[in-house]
């Protein structure tokens, strides 16, 4: 049995990665500050799942959390998922992002290293790269992000690849691509269904409705994590994450998200291409390095916006 | 008459650029807080240089240092050179290059916003590369640094690519080779020049020697710097600076000290591959891009060690 450490376990991606790792048999501790994860996502887990509230962007509160951990059970791989996920947020208060996506990797790794711990995943971001100049984004290309958020995620990668040369033992740093599924926090498919709660007539979408992005879904992302975590044999594996399309448009996601939720509803779009600023209005990335080492995905962009309609629309029914 | 603002600019390269542009007929005002850089480098300009002793780590005194020559004469361009020069000092305490690296960058950033100025230019490095898998690295290859040095400038680069997209108009980011000349405060010259001022009987090395690297001399670099920022017409302009070699091998810089300076030492090799934790052993990176552009160097990386080493020589003789 071995003990994983999940940064931002009690969030959207972290409580899916926290119920698999507990799936098979060995022990979750989570460090969440609880600013949009959630002590009902951990209740969910049942029993082996143990949260720690700390804001791990403040050195002195995170080192000493790990130094709690690693005396009563010890730390065995670090999954760092912890980090802001508003990238508009980002955009107008660089702060942010700078305190809660590249301050908590600093500290993670400050800690790691204190504590000899040699095993980190992390969850890196699509966004590194920028805007498409022509192809798909291979992980041998340049990054050139044009917000915070992705140049944040691309400082955290960059200070992890260096400390794997001084202190760490193995590295997996994953590219998300949009990610979408329960339990939803934030993004596009709650946006829209909260939208339309408000307003049942119409759907107002930020820009044209031409951005086109690929999507996965959060089970297959966790699925396709753990394959690379056993199967990969670098020390340092850098892995795109994603569908084998180009993705679905935002006007197909509204149209997805009325369809189900309240049939009746117009949807007005904007007239930028872009979302916000700092928003990446069409790429698409190769996922071919991810199919070589084996593991392929069963569900396409549109596969998994669906499922995860209809999923967000339940949650918010039930709220 | 435009106004200079640059970070650094009693140090190394920053004195060599603020000559240059006081040549041309600019205004130049220096930020600096004097750990490596001196005011005997500033004194040496002549008028016209006004320096302001400021650590710009700290976001509160770099906020009222730009706040006050904004006052008095405005700043038209920044060049953010202000870094920690010390790789092996980085690798062993992240924090210099989180302070003296990634924070300077993102004060540069926040006070710019701040002040509405728009055009920055970048001393970036050769290390945001690291290892060689095979051939050049040129400014489309993906960058995984392995010193905090390295990660910490691509952090910066990375921050900076995001601020063009919400506040600055235009960028240029140059990644340096390793450079020498005068004045030198640090580097493989100067350390080879004081060794053996301390032992003239043997010249010890950090590692076998066999380490390959390439090297530009200071007036070089800024000349060729000079020439991007005139002839780039890209927003976001991003430029290898270079020789167009290979690069000289450590023993071969070790026997020109030794030759020059102390000619009957000999020369002791230690036994790695690289010099220190952190060491980019070989490599060579295009520069076929700033060709293009229309800039070609004179030197080889040879003529520049020929001449530094000479130089260098001279310093520490008239210390």
């Amino acid at each position: 049995m071995r003990t994983h450490l999940i940064t931002g376990g009690a969030g959207f991606i972290g409580a899916n990665l926290a119920q698999s790792l507990l799936n098979a048999g060995d022990r979750v501790v989570i460090f969440d500050n609880l600013s949009r994860g959630s002590r009902r996502n951990i209740e969910a887990l049942g029993s082996g799942a143990e949260l720690v509230v700390v804001d791990i962007a403040q050195h002195v509160s995170v080192d000493a959390a790990f130094e709690k951990v690693v005396a009563s059970s010890g730390i065995d791989e670090v999954w760092h998922l912890a980090a802001n996920s508003d990238i508009p947020a980002g955009v107008s208060d660089p702060n942010i992002d700078l305190r809660d996506t590249f301050l908590t990797t600093f500290n993670v790794l400050l800690a790691m290293k204190r504590h000899g711990i040699g095993t980190l995943h992390f969850a890196s971001t699509s966004a590194v790269y920028g805007l498409q100049v022509s192809g798909a984004f291979s992980e041998l290309d340049a990054t050139l992000p044009i917000s915070n958020y992705g140049a944040m995620k691309l400082a955290s990668e960059a200070q992890i690849r260096a400390a794997l040369e001084s202190s760490l033992e193995r590295v997996n740093v994953f590219r998300f691509p949009n990610v979408v599924g329960l339990p939803a926090t934030h993004g596009v498919i709650l946006d829209f269904v909260r939208k339309l709660q408000l307003n049942e007539g119409t759907l107002d979408v930020l820009g044209n409705g031409t951005q086109r992005k690929p999507y996965m879904h959060v089970s297959e992302l966790v699925e396709a994590i753990l394959f690379v975590r056993e199967h990969s044999k670098e020390s340092y594996s850098l892995y795109n994450m994603g569908p084998e399309d180009e993705g679905v448009l935002v006007s197909a996601i509204a149209e997805e998200v009325r369809n189900q939720f309240c049939p009746n509803a117009s949807i007005a779009f904007g007239k930028e291409d872009f979302g916000w600023v700092g928003d990446v209005p069409r790429f698409s990335y190769s996922t071919a390095k991810l199919a070589k080492l084996g593991w392929r995905p069963q569900y396409s962009s549109m596969n998994a916006i669906q499922r995860a309609v209809a999923e967000v629309v339940g949650q918010e029914a039930a709220r």
